[in-house]
Order: C-alpha cells, then structure tokens, then sequence
C-alpha cells in the first residue's frame, strides 16, 4: 500500500457526490467495521461531517465512548465486501478477518485504515449533541490519505436494498461554486 | 407535465445516493431557488432530510422564516441550469424567469415544484437547533412526486468547481440492508 497524503481544502470533494463509505472504529484493540450512506459535507474547512449512525448499530456506541473513527471510501471492486460488512454486525464476527480486508494503522487515531480502500480519512466526533435524538454525529477530519492509480475511482451509491449505482463519467461546466 | 405521486417510505433511495438537488422556497410570493449538494437522509418514515444551507445564501433567512422548501432532483439535461442557480442569487434575479425553469404547484408547501425536475419533494422544517451553529436544518417530507419516463435517470453529484459525476449503470448485489 502507497497511501499519500491528501489536502484536507479537497476532502469534500470525496465526499460530497455521496458515496457509500466503510466507517472503521476501535475500541480494546478490536476493530469493526460499518457500511454507511447517510452522510454530508458540512464545513470545507477543517473539513466536517455530519453521519447518521442508527443506535442499533454496533458502531453506535463505540463512537460515543472514543470519539474517534476512519470513513474509509471504497471503489466498485469492494461492492460486495461493503454490503457483506451491511449485513452483519461486529457484535459476533470481526469483519476485518471474515471479508479479507487489510486493516492499516492511522497516524491520530486507533480506527484502522482499509488499505484496499482508495481514500482514508481519519476523523474525530466534535459533537454528539444530536446522537441521542436523531443518531446524527459531527465528526472533523483530521488527516486523509489517497490511493490512487491514475483513473477516476468508480465509487458506489446505495440506491436501495442490494442496488447501487456506479459513478458514471465526468462532466465540466464553467462554476463559480466550490 | 404528468407527475406522480411517490411512496414516502422510498424517498430515500432518490436521495442516498447523493446527487445535486435544487431547492425551492417561496416568501410573499417571490420564489427562488437554490442549488444544494449538502444533504442527508436522516430517517426512513416519515422520510427526514438534513441539509447545509449557509447563512450567506439568500434561501437561508427565507427557509428560517417560511419553515417549508422544495427539494427538485434534476438529471443530467438539466445541469447547465443547475450551475447556473448555483452561481446566481435570487437576492438580484427570477432564477424561474432567468433560466427559464417552470414553477408548478405543490399541494401543501408555497414553494414551486420545479417542473423539469424528474422527482420533488415537499418539505417542512421540522428542526432549525442546529442553523446558527452549521447552517443546518432537517426537514421532513410530507409529499413527493415524480416524473420517470421509463429509463434510470441520470443524476448528477458534485466533485467540485464545476466538475460532475453522471450517474453510471446500476448493480444489484444480495443484500439485507434498507
């Protein structure tokens, strides 16, 4: 893995075309392992996020007690490993072994890296004022890395269950918008 | 113009994915619109929608005011006029008269359903705690409608300045989750 750096002015433009993402987090030196797809840009920078992560959810809590996660982006080539990673919990199974994904240490947090993701950002939980009523978290990203071997990734996008649409091509008009 | 009427509980698998949207408000009878790629779903049903709209939008005070807003899902044939309101403000033009967009009735809010767009959403406000601090608001869905003529349509998300990803073919894969 040749992970580099990636400026964190750019991070939202990871993020915003809203794709599926991983959500690694850590807690007593065991990493799980979270498919998610409601999430949004909410500050360029520092870049910040606001998740909705359902309180059913193993990763709930988690996040709660350490503050602390990785929003790992995953290409085309993950498709079923991210839905496999959907459909169980990391209350019986460690996902990282059961679907042969690579954790990868960060550089400030415990959440590991997914290596065979193409973008890692690592994140901390600023606000968790709205966690008990609507599970919606704001997190900060702290430092992002990239993997990427010259094409545009074809990122994943949860239509509904079990459907997804891959990013198709790129189109440029003049914008003032950032 | 033949819109449907849409299920709430699939509002969801129009937003998840992420694409631009364009929003749509009414105050003493001006209507404006903004383009927006900030955006969350929140909850299944009824369907709730968290949104970034800056303070320095014009659409800001009018959503704050108003409490109700339309949220236009435009495919790819739209996208010059998607750019286009998202360079402009509705403080100094008729983005309806300017980009030549047509304004149709909505059923419970006063802002205009963008008839061009393939999908709208009706909206309330239902949660403004989070606007000063992240210029963030939830909404909730009370009607949607739409607009298919048979094929997929081709959505468009926001990477940055002025650069789209089209929406690409669909995969379906075996899946558990909603």
């Amino acid at each position: 893995m040749m992970k580099k750096s990636f400026p964190l002015s750019r991070v939202y433009s990871l993020l915003e075309p809203g794709p599926v993402v991983m959500v690694t987090t850590s807690r007593k030196g065991k990493a799980n392992i979270m498919t998610m797809s409601w999430h949004t840009m909410m500050e360029f920078e520092p870049p910040m996020v606001g998740c909705v992560i359902s309180n059913r959810n193993y990763t709930f809590n988690i996040l709660k007690a350490t503050k602390e996660c990785v929003i790992n982006i995953p290409s085309e080539e993950l498709a079923k490993k991210v839905v496999s990673c959907g459909n169980t919990s990391g209350r019986s199974i460690d996902k990282f072994k059961t679907f042969s994904l690579t954790p990868a240490k960060a550089t400030y947090v415990k959440a590991p890296l997914i290596a065979e993701c193409y973008a890692n950002l690592e994140c901390k939980v600023v606000d968790t004022s709205m966690a008990t009523k609507y599970n919606f978290f704001i997190l900060e990203v702290i430092k992002a890395w990239i993997n990427l071997s010259g094409k545009h990734p074809r990122t994943i996008h949860h239509l509904s269950k079990g459907s997804f649409m891959v990013a198709g091509r790129t189109i440029r008009l003049p914008s003032k918008i950032k």
